[in-house]
C-alpha cells in the first residue's frame, strides 16, 4: 500500500521550448521529499501530465529514477484518455520499480456507465499483470468530466482488494471525502487539498495529495507528523490560510510563479499550452496577497 | 478546403480482443462514399478515437489506405489531450495525402483561456509545417469540457486563414450553428446532426458531419444533393425522424446494434470500454422504434 502522508502533485518544470527540465525537476522532488513530503506524485493534474505524451512521460520518469530519486517514494500518474496509454505508462512504472500509480479514468467519453469504467480499470490492470500493483483511483470530475462513483470504487475495492489500494478526492467537498474514509475504511483516501489534511486524518483516511505541497510541505509535514496534538490545530489554521490564498489563483500558474519568484528564475513560468502564465495583473495581486504570509519554503536555491 | 456535403462520422468496427477489424471499416467507408456520403471522418467521437494509442490510430489510416481508400475524400480526426499527439497525427495524416482533419482542442484541462487554446493550435499548425492542411475545428463542449470560442475561431480564422477552414458545431443548438454561420461567411460550418441539414445549408454552412450518417447517409446525400427543390422538406423530415429515433439511445452503441443487425454480425457489437453495448431492454426498444421507420441502408451485406 501507498504510505500514508503528505505528497505533492509535482509541478513539472520546463525549458523555454516546453521540453521537460529533468535536472530542475529532480532537485525540486528531492527538496519535497527532504522538506515534509512522505513521497511526491508525478504527472498528476499539477504536473501537466496530460499535456505530454506517454514516449515523454516515460522517460522523464527514466530521467529522474538515473537522478537517484526513490522509486519507493514516487507516485506516478499514468491514466491516459486511452486505455492503452495507461497501460503503457503502468507497465513502464512497475518496470521501473515503482508500483504506486494515481490513475484517471479515460475522460473523454462523458455520462459513461461504471460498467464501463469498471471494464477499462479491469483492462489497465490485467494488462499491467504485475502482482506489486497499488492503484490510487484518482476522483476529480470537475477535470477530468468522469466521476468515480462510490458503487464503483466498492466494486472495483472488492474485485482487486490488494490492487486498489485507495482514493484521491480532489473534489474539495469534505463531505465527500468523509463519506470514502467511512465507506472505504481498508482504502487509503487522500484529500486534494492540505486544508483537509487534519479532516482526513481525523477521519481515518491516509494524508493528502495536493498541487499547493510544492510550496507548503515542510508546514504540511509538521501538520501530517503532530496532528492529534494540541498545537496541530493552530498549524493546521496557517496551512489552510497559505493553501486558500493561492488557490484563489489558477492554481498550476500561480504556483509555478512562486516557483520563479523563490528561485528567481523565470524559467519556472514556463508551461505547455492550453495552460498559460498568470497575467501580470494576476501575478501582482497575488505578490500582495503572499507580502503578508509566510511561505514555508525557507532560503531560496 | 474540405467539400461540402455530407460527412459521416465513422464508426470503427472491431474484432472481440478490441482491435480494429479494418477489413470491415474499409467496407463499411466504401459503402458510406457509394451511398451519399461526400466524405468520412475517421476517428471522431464517434470513431471512439480516443479510445485508441496514437499509434493504432496512424495504423489503421495506413491499413484503409492500402485497402484503397480515397485519401482525398477521407478527414481524420487528430485532436488529443496532448499537443504532441495532435501534431503526430496531423503529420502522420499529410504524409499519407490526407490534408483535411477534424481538431479537437486538448481536452484534459478546464476552464482554459482563449490564448492558451490558440497556442495549443497554433503548435499543431507549425508543428505539422505543412500548407496544404486543412483543419475543421471541434466544437463539442459537451463531450470535450472545452467549448471553441467564437473570439478564439475568429483569431484562429484570421491568423492562419488558408489552413483553419472551417468548425464542426456538435451542440446540436441551431441557434450557435447559425451564428457560426453569420459570423465566418468563408469558413465551412458543419452542422453535428443531419437534422439540421438543410438549416445549415440555408444559412450558407457547408453540410453535416454527423454520428447516424453512418446508417441515414443514402438518405442524407438525397437531400443534400436536392436540398433547395420543393420535395427536400419532406426528405429532410424523414431524415430527421430517423435522427433523433436513434439519437434519443446512447449514440454510439446504438448504431453499431444497428451495424449488427443490418449485417447479421455480432462482431459490429464490439466497443472499447468506457463505452459498452446497449442493454437488453435498450436494444429491444430500439428494435420497436426502428420497425415503423425505413431505414435508408439498403440489403444487408
Amino acid at each position: 500500500m501507498p504510505t500514508s502522508g503528505v505528497y505533492a502533485a509535482s509541478l513539472t518544470p520546463l525549458h523555454a521550448d516546453g521540453s521537460i527540465d529533468t535536472d530542475a525537476w529532480a532537485a525540486h522532488v528531492r527538496w519535497l521529499l527532504d522538506h515534509g513530503c512522505t513521497g511526491v506524485v508525478l504527472f498528476g493534474t499539477t504536473g501537466e501530465a496530460n499535456s505530454f505524451s506517454v514516449e515523454e512521460r516515460a522517460a522523464a520518469l527514466e530521467a529522474l529514477l538515473n537522478e537517484g530519486l526513490p522509486a519507493k517514494h514516487l507516485v506516478v500518474g499514468t491514466g491516459c484518455a486511452a486505455v492503452p496509454g495507461t497501460i503503457a505508462l503502468t507497465r513502464h512504472a512497475l518496470d521501473h520499480g515503482v508500483a504506486d500509480v494515481l490513475m484517471l479514468p479515460p475522460f473523454y467519453y462523458k455520462d459513461v456507465s461504471d460498467e464501463g469504467l469498471f471494464q477499462a480499470f479491469e483492462q489497465v490492470i490485467q494488462g499491467a499483470g504485475d502482482e506489486r500493483l497499488r492503484i490510487i483511483l484518482y476522483h476529480f470530475p470537475r477535470m477530468s468530466g468522469v466521476p468515480l462513483s462510490l458503487s464503483l470504487i466498492a466494486r472495483l475495492t472488492e474485485a482487486y482488494p490488494s490492487i486498489v489500494a485507495g482514493v484521491k478526492d480532489s473534489t474539495g467537498n469534505w463531505a465527500h471525502t468523509w463519506q470514502l474514509c467511512s465507506r472505504f475504511p481498508d482504502a487509503q483516501i487522500f484529500a486534494g487539498t492540505e486544508a483537509l489534511l487534519r479532516n482526513v486524518l481525523e477521519a481515518g483516511g491516509a494524508g493528502c495529495i495536493s498541487a499547493t505541497v510544492n510550496v507548503t510541505s515542510p508546514l504540511a509535514g509538521r501538520v501530517f507528523d503532530r496532528w492529534p496534538e494540541d498545537d496541530a490545530h493552530t498549524l493546521q489554521q496557517e496551512l489552510t490560510a497559505i493553501r486558500h490564498t493561492i488557490a484563489a489563483y489558477p492554481t498550476i500558474p500561480a504556483l509555478k510563479q512562486i516557483m520563479a519568484w523563490h528561485h528567481d528564475d523565470p524559467d519556472w513560468l514556463h508551461l505547455r499550452p492550453p495552460l498559460t502564465s498568470l497575467s501580470i495583473t494576476e501575478a501582482k495581486t497575488l505578490r500582495n496577497a503572499l507580502a503578508d504570509i509566510e511561505l514555508p519554503l525557507g532560503a531560496s536555491a
